[in-house]
């Protein structure tokens, strides 16, 4: 087991990586200041580990209120966390009664929302299943839910109190969602870590091969490299976290136009990667070479290099609203190398219109 | 103007009190970081203080968007607060964007709750309009929503950046409205302050008289005890702040018998207060005489001391489900005499009964 350390003075916590660390009930019982659990999932992972997480937390003499909720993003709404906040009141949940969200990206973000909120914050541990979740979602504290008008645009600031990265889970993992949760890995090396990112371009064979070790190293860097951002900038205030976001304003558009669920988030990120790429070569800022030389690597990755043919005005149109516009201007997440992203209002729009354009597939 | 600072480090703040200050919009700017408000107030409150309010603010330069929802406890839900969620994005309102709550209780709580969950979060102002808001509610960042399992279930602790208590509003408020307000200033008598007791003892004819100077000492004093108990235990974690729940158990369980909006915060409160009292009495903590002297100045203020019959039974289920339950048990507030009140989970179900029995009104 490795443990990265999140520092956040009164706030900070572990992030345990290792194999079978679900079944070990001691290791979440450590972080839970009452013997009673809320233990939140949802339908695809409640067959494969709701009953060993349950199972390990009974012996450890905690009592557990299992909560399934469907499965996917377009349940991440309001709708999904009242279902949540019912269940919770219906078995009596107090103020120390911990939350504990055992999925993916959706069944996190979502739960520790609930956590944030539920009785104005309860206690909340981090079981994250897919390796998005693992190296991206399940840390920092970040938590929303969606609203029509826009992705996570309802949501606090809520920092978990351990996060415990079971990586056997991966192996139930559909192929589509490895390669989702690569994309955020990818995107550490692409805004500052060109080191890692080379490593990923020898080592990224091995990663779809869902290699063990290999997969512990991508999670460990990935977690660091998180972990370090968040502790410097924690509310995404100074500009360094918003770097987390490459591939995110192009990324979230995607995912709105064409509907939550149909691409998965890393998926649509990938694509968004690309696009946020072209716009820094237009701008001058980076090479041919270097879209070329991040295409392939997320190629290798199995993800989409092209975007839906939403239309560049729409594209437009999704972006205006996003939670990344300040004093009506959009902010961008561009690169000035690989292993080097900056923040920037100062887009020309003939950059913006030239690389959605070159970026959409057409059927 | 008088100015009552709430030390939280860097989440400090001042509460202004004083005559014509929603006129001031140099005092909202000089707590903005951008030159745009989103103006939430209800309907009963728009056309008094709103045009007031956004002329201000435009004469400081400063762009508003008002969002006019439907007045009463009774809307203080996740309906309500999605519709002003709509008006947010609909209006582009961004991470900079000042949330101002222009109103009581209920939209100081549902605001400051849009407000910590807004993009995860954007600057909020407390313009109070109800004396029960400029002396409590307002104060000390707790925001919620209702949950049909009941009062405040859903929630956040976030702090304004300003609380600006114009006490020319409280000219226009109705008779009720004062008496509930007058039950939350009586409450930091009870609680803490027993010279405090024994001026609102003197002074309670000119204050329902609504004699400004009177008005304008109680509220000073509110927002002192107040401030020092939020500066002790922000997030309710030491028992200090628990403390200012005195009669609310009780209260929250007849405003959620009767369906909210039926019975006044402040009024459900003053006969929760008399309860608690009784329970201190049945536990030989307070005299008979102790009693009657509370549920004198209560009445003196127009308040009621008397419960709905709802049964006892019904009580005990509606407390059953309250947030201050820890382990199972319910904690209550007591009093050991006036001006001293403490926490304890320890009170005999003979004591609790009893209270309730002697308590409530039968028609």
């Amino acid at each position: 087991m490795y443990t990265v350390h999140v520092a956040l003075t009164d706030r900070s916590y572990p992030i345990y990586i290792g194999e079978r660390l679900l079944a070990r009930g001691e290791l979440l019982m450590r972080h839970m200041p009452q013997k009673r659990a809320a233990l939140i999932t949802d339908t695809a992972v409640a067959p494969l580990y709701l009953d060993a997480v349950a199972n390990a937390l009974g012996s450890a003499g905690v009592s557990v209120t299992p909560v399934v909720i469907p499965c996917g993003e377009q349940h991440k709404d309001w709708h999904t966390l009242n279902a949540v906040f019912d269940a919770l009141l219906a078995n009596h949940c107090e103020r120390k009664t911990t939350l504990i969200a055992l999925g993916g990206g959706v069944i996190g973000d979502l739960t520790g929302f609930a956590a944030a909120t539920y009785m104005r914050g309860v206690p909340f541990i981090q079981l994250p299943t897919t390796l998005l979740a693992q190296v991206d979602s399940a840390v920092g504290g970040k938590t929303a839910i969606n609203h029509p008008r826009g992705k996570n645009m309802v949501g606090a600031f809520y920092q978990p109190l351990a996060v415990i990265a079971d990586t056997t889970t991966l192996g139930t993992l559909p192929t589509r969602e490895v390669g989702a949760g690569l994309a955020e890995v990818i995107k550490y090396g692409l805004i500052r870590d060109p080191a890692f990112f080379a490593w990923l371009e020898q080592n990224i064979d091995a990663l779809t091969a869902r290699d063990a070790g290999a997969l512990a190293y991508a999670i460990q860097r990935s977690c660091e490299n998180k972990a370090e951002v968040v502790a410097a900038d924690e509310h995404e205030e100074s500009g360094q976290r918003a770097l987390l976001n490459l591939g995110h304003t192009f990324g979230h558009a995607i995912e709105a136009g064409l509907g939550y669920g149909t691409w998965l988030h890393g998926e649509a990120v990938a694509a968004g990667i690309v696009i946020a790429a072209r716009v820094s070569h237009h701008m001058g800022l980076i090479s041919a070479a270097d879209i070329a030389r991040i295409a392939a690597l997320l190629e290798r990755a199995r993800l989409p290099v092209t975007a839906p043919d939403l239309g560049v005005e729409r594209y437009l149109q999704l972006m205006g609203i996003d939670k990344k516009v300040e004093g009506g201007r959009i902010h961008f997440i561009l690169l000035r190398g690989i292993g080097s992203a900056f923040l920037t209002a100062d887009v020309p729009q003939r950059a913006l219109t030239a690389a959605l354009a070159a970026s959409v597939k057409r059927d």
